[in-house]
């Protein structure tokens, strides 16, 4: 095999995709990966809040130019949340009070141990367990490839002051 | 440095794996990525139920050759899960009574404000948040790195109509 | 077009980081991926604690060599968690209490059908749903990328015998 033949073939798998579709179902191969980070910064004015970060997200993924791939998003601090629901602002109420009924905001180091330390947010530790901390979203055709009501969330459980959600992408 | 050089290097990297086993530990280099993705549609005739998708999972990870890389499975609906736990009939009966303990069923628009939109399924948003909306599991070797035990299920908490569960891989 | 001249283009990106410094956000594009897989093991003496395996996982990406990427961190056994919260022995004990009422030990078969079988680690199967399988990082510029407090957890509901944790780094 010469080198022109390999070139060859490495140049083709590298300009045209390999893209089989198969009713839904769709692959593609031999590209190069990129990847991308960007910080967002949040200073949310109530204790607990949810925002809608998707079009930040949307954005940070028309950016990275990635096709094909996966995005994550996640909270840079332990008593916040990224999840993924309905931006319904019904539903944030319900998930509020549900959330304050399994792990109670109480700032007395009786109930949280935690709260001996100094701080008053061990109920914020619990709050985004409950929720999580991250994301994994598919990127297809350049875009999130998202359900009908996926909508990207920051959850903050303790606010007042500056946090920050990272975003990673990586594909091709 | 020669052309023909230069590719000798990337035409090794690319045909060898470059491979070293430390114990347990495994390392390759060099290999250009692949990406499948594809959409399982599920109709579940009960409002709550669990379907094991270990199968389907499988199944995609074959189709897409890839060896080494990452799988993505997410509910694309906002009243689903993906998790990841035992394929036992007791287990999966205690976790329905669990979930609803904490995150009752309830039509009705007094416990729920989500529920004055028309809808009667917030708790289904709920228990999503609990049992989670992905799981992203290991390819080696071509297969799902799974412990003895594990296996992925699609979590129904509002069913009776049609619903789907992205897989996306990425990988070498 | 000259293979020369394509095999050149090849080379450049290959070698050279194509980085784009836009206040927060990077990007980089035209780097071959690498994976790595380890597998790390656990015996923890009693039935219900947490152990910081971050040294661990900072050591995996370290040898790995990847600089941009994505490290998949996940329990292989499905009564244990992977999560990233504090290092705080307060808030562990505020955990442990917490995940207790939510969900208590009862080797019984009368609460939890699961113990049915003749296992009696039903609560544990519950406990790793609050707290979650998995948690996926980015790596950027070799290393974790994290906040101030951040750190990796591996958390046992029903210790007391060999359990192991995998890491998956894919990347550039």
């Amino acid at each position: 095999m010469s080198v022109r033949k390999r070139q060859g073939v490495w140049y083709r798998t590298r300009k045209k995709r390999n893209t089989v579709n198969r009713g839904e179902a769709q692959t593609n191969q031999g590209w190069i990966m990129k990847s991308k980070t960007e910080y967002l910064t949040f200073q949310i004015k109530k204790r607990m809040e949810f925002r809608n970060i998707t079009p930040d997200v949307e954005r940070v993924v028309l950016e990275s130019a990635v096709q094909e791939g996966l995005c994550l998003v996640n909270a840079m601090h332990i008593t916040a949340s990224v999840f993924i629901n309905d931006d319904e602002p019904g539903l944030h109420r319900d998930y509020k009070l549900w959330l304050e009924s399994l792990a109670p905001f109480d700032p007395s180091p009786e109930r949280y141990h935690h709260n001996r330390t100094g701080e008053d947010n061990a109920d914020a530790h619990h709050k985004r367990q409950i929720m999580g901390r991250e994301v994994v979203v598919a990127i297809t055709g350049g875009r999130l490839d998202f359900g009908p009501w996926e909508q990207i969330f920051y959850g903050e459980f303790d606010g007042r002051r500056s946090k920050r959600v990272l975003v990673k992408i990586i594909g091709e």
